[in-house]
């Protein structure tokens, strides 16, 4: 037996047990009696612990030394697990434990600061985690840039500088078209009314399933955040449901059904590799968001979408798809990331890039955060933030350690706009599919180019093999351009 | 530190691990997609391998060997982490892992066989469990005999030997008891009519309440065939709907609820230790038939629930509370051990553990297993099995390599005939609170005495220090005479 053998053969159980604390945690935020949280992270303690023994295995190495990989796709299992390897060898033991701790009891504290609308009992926390995540991006950049080590790790190949180039490259197209989308006389009808929970999601079960998703190896059900969690055999995506705004239901489970349809489409072949998952968070990022914005957003699924809704809700106050479509695109302004728009999301993450990146760097402590932040949306958004809730509070992630991770998420965006420019190409009749509630021809299309790949292929490599073209910001901007120059009469 | 310490603490990983594993197969039998089977049993397989690596340490040997308990309870841990240890020091860890696979990939064809009545695919797979659970029972009987290895498992100290002696004293007066039963002219009217199934979910989630299960420790699902799954902070019971047939939801949930009260009753010291569980599956279903049978069935809980069914349903074919009693208890020929009454389940038991001991002995053939089943039934029943999902596939638990566990539940029937006798002289007035629907001081009487001592007690030493009496089959068999004598007039 070839040494890549045996370590296949380990790397499948891993998988396998990785698996199994992902699913713990997905029904830890939805079927979970409240009472049983102590025991829960018990459980998922224990299973840290035996994940990051096997991760740090000394044979993994021995087996690497030794494996002679047959295929192209061995070559790459055997790159990605070196490289897992080497991440977590480099991370002393005793600094995952203080990490997995302190981000643990961050998230509470988080939750409970930003509930109360006070910062001050969070900061020091913060402070806290940001200096273990510091050591820890020490320890793996191994005399490079800090920042570049903990982005690597959701956007493999990606690094802060050329990120920093992009945003600076889309910032002003972006801010022109928002300055012009809000200037404008013409402003979509808000959407208004009570709109009944079942309602909601039995018609978002029926969008769901319009974008292809595979209810024989998935389910949904509510959650305080939506997410998706799992793969292969088993992806389960969450949605949350707010009476006075059907479009956070069906447009955040467009969004999951994006995420998990990537997974469930990867080659089963790679399926307890590590090619059986999502490549990167940017990747990841694209296929939620081309699910949710250039078809769920566009006018000719828009159209379909609000004749069900009219139907579904006894009438809307909305009364004609054109006018529908527009109040779908809404651009106003706000504080929250996760309620942007697509012209002003980017600038939401454009901001939080450059804060992180102060953090990790030490240019800017923790204690004058909520300063840096107040300052910057004031400048990057022209309003003041009324309060911390909706302001530094507003995001979980830098409690629970992930620095680096929100550039992935404007990645997303421009790796949708570069695909969406060569689906339109591929199935130029897609709209008339979309305007019957049918996603089919675009699902197939992402799942034979982008999704059945999963880690075959790096992120950029993949793209561009997708789309027969460099990445580039271009066509995300026009189409931005072009979409809400057309709502607006720009 | 002790090395009693080190090895608590090593425990108590993997009673959290053993946690998570259960945590999966109930996520299996109940909200899993119908898609991700094989997944799942590759998950189960990994969590397997990991448990029996951990529960076949080497360090576990020395720690024991170093170790110097301090209490009674320290000294019972140290016993039962040794008895594990020997047990699985003797599975090979291919054999564990292959057994882990196949039942959890039976189990799905079990359940396909069952519901298109057909065996033939279902059979070749339960003879390779047969085949794998034989060499798992030699390898643990150590030359001893090959049944009783197995059944030591789920009931610590038994052997098959002195099971038939009991079923041998027990068969006479049951099937005495049961012929005049049914030979009698007064027979209670069955319930007809049609019941909701949410009707019938709410009222059993009243009923539920009113045996004390504690829903912030819990939840209640449906799924093929009822079961309760974990411990601690999180026991889970499942339940299913028959719109013709309530008692089949309403006494399957009591059942669950008195096993889940049980785990749930434990001594919270005790959580994550060998301590921390019900002792013996005996033991569990003497708490889930005390509960659903002695309390669930008895005249006082059936006058409550008479009047509960009656508003519900807005109104019975059955009128007053003492028929709906008859009813209740009604003795019928039926084919399906888990709809039998009383006076008749510990008859279906005898029988499969005939059966199994056949099988596992190797003097029945799984080829021939439903021709041997159908001729047995009938030679106990006097009725022909009508198919295959009334016969040889009504039951789960060969499939799942439960072979040794059947007879436990007719011990569990033992057990509840003593503990009941006691409790009954210990809360003489507690047909008072039952006829109010509050099984409160039978729950407390049992907790203070049953539950929460969890594995601190052997099977027998429990219910005989509870009962202030040595076990006997005995008070089961009077409350049964006296009981079904009444109602039948005999």
């Amino acid at each position: 037996m070839n040494a890549f053998d045996d370590l296949l053969a380990f790397q499948r159980q891993t998988e396998a047990l990785s698996s199994v604390a992902e699913r713990l945690g997905w029904d830890q935020e939805t079927v979970m009696p409240r009472g049983a949280t102590e025991q829960r992270s018990e459980e998922m303690a224990a299973m840290e612990a035996v994940l990051h023994e096997r991760r740090t295995d000394p044979r993994i190495g021995e087996w690497l030394d030794a494996a002679s990989p047959r295929t192209e796709a061995e070559t790459r299992i055997a790159a990605l697990i070196q490289r897992d390897f080497t991440r977590a060898s480099r991370i002393p033991a005793r600094l995952a434990e203080e990490l997995a701790r302190q981000t643990s009891l961050a998230q509470g504290i988080w939750a409970e600061a930003r509930a109360a609308d006070a910062p001050e009992a969070y900061l020091p926390v913060l402070d806290q985690i940001l200096m273990l995540k510091r050591e820890e991006a020490a320890a793996l950049a191994d005399g490079g840039d800090l920042y570049d080590a903990l982005l690597d790790d959701y956007e493999p190949g990606m690094t802060g500088a050329r990120i920093a180039q992009l945003f600076d490259r889309m910032r002003p197209r972006l801010v022109a078209l928002r300055d012009a989308v809000l200037g404008t006389e013409r402003q979509p009808q808000p959407l208004s009314g009570h709109f009944p929970q079942e309602t909601q999601l039995r018609l978002t079960r029926t969008v769901a399933t319009a974008f292809g998703y595979d209810w024989s190896r998935g389910r949904m059900d509510i959650a305080v955040h939506p997410f998706s969690s799992g793969r292969w055999q088993d992806s389960r995506i969450t949605t949350r449901v707010v009476e006075t705004d059907p479009f956070n239901c069906l447009y955040s489970t467009i969004h999951e059904v994006g995420h998990s349809s990537y997974e469930l489409g990867i080659d089963p072949d790679y399926a307890f590799t590590p090619l059986g998952r999502g490549v990167s968070m940017g990747v990841h990022e694209s296929q939620s968001r081309i699910y949710e914005n250039q078809m769920g957003r566009g006018r000719a699924f828009a159209g379909w979408l609000f004749q069900r809704m009219s139907d579904a809700f006894d009438g809307l106050n909305i009364t004609d798809p054109d006018a529908f479509y527009a109040t779908v695109n809404r651009v106003t302004p706000g504080f929250i990331r996760t309620e942007a728009d697509e012209v002003q999301y980017n600038l939401h993450i454009m901001m939080r890039f450059d804060i992180e990146r102060d953090l990790i760097a030490g240019r800017l402590d923790v204690k004058d955060l909520p300063e840096a932040w107040n300052a910057r949306f004031h400048a990057d958004f022209g309003v003041a933030v009324d309060r911390p809730a909706n302001g530094v509070l507003q995001d979980v992630h830098w409690s629970v350690g992930l620095f680096g991770y929100f550039p992935t998420y404007a990645l997303g965006n421009v790796y949708a706009g570069c695909l969406d420019r060569a689906l339109r190409a591929a199935v130029p009749d897609l709209d008339a599919a979309l305007a019957r509630g049918d996603a089919g021809p675009a699902v197939e299309w992402l799942r034979e180019n982008v999704q059945r790949h999963g880690g075959l292929l790096a992120p950029t490599e993949l793209i561009e093999t997708a789309t027969r073209a460099p990445v580039s910001e271009a066509p995300l901007l026009n189409y931005l351009e072009h979409k809400f120059g057309s709502i607006y009469g720009l």
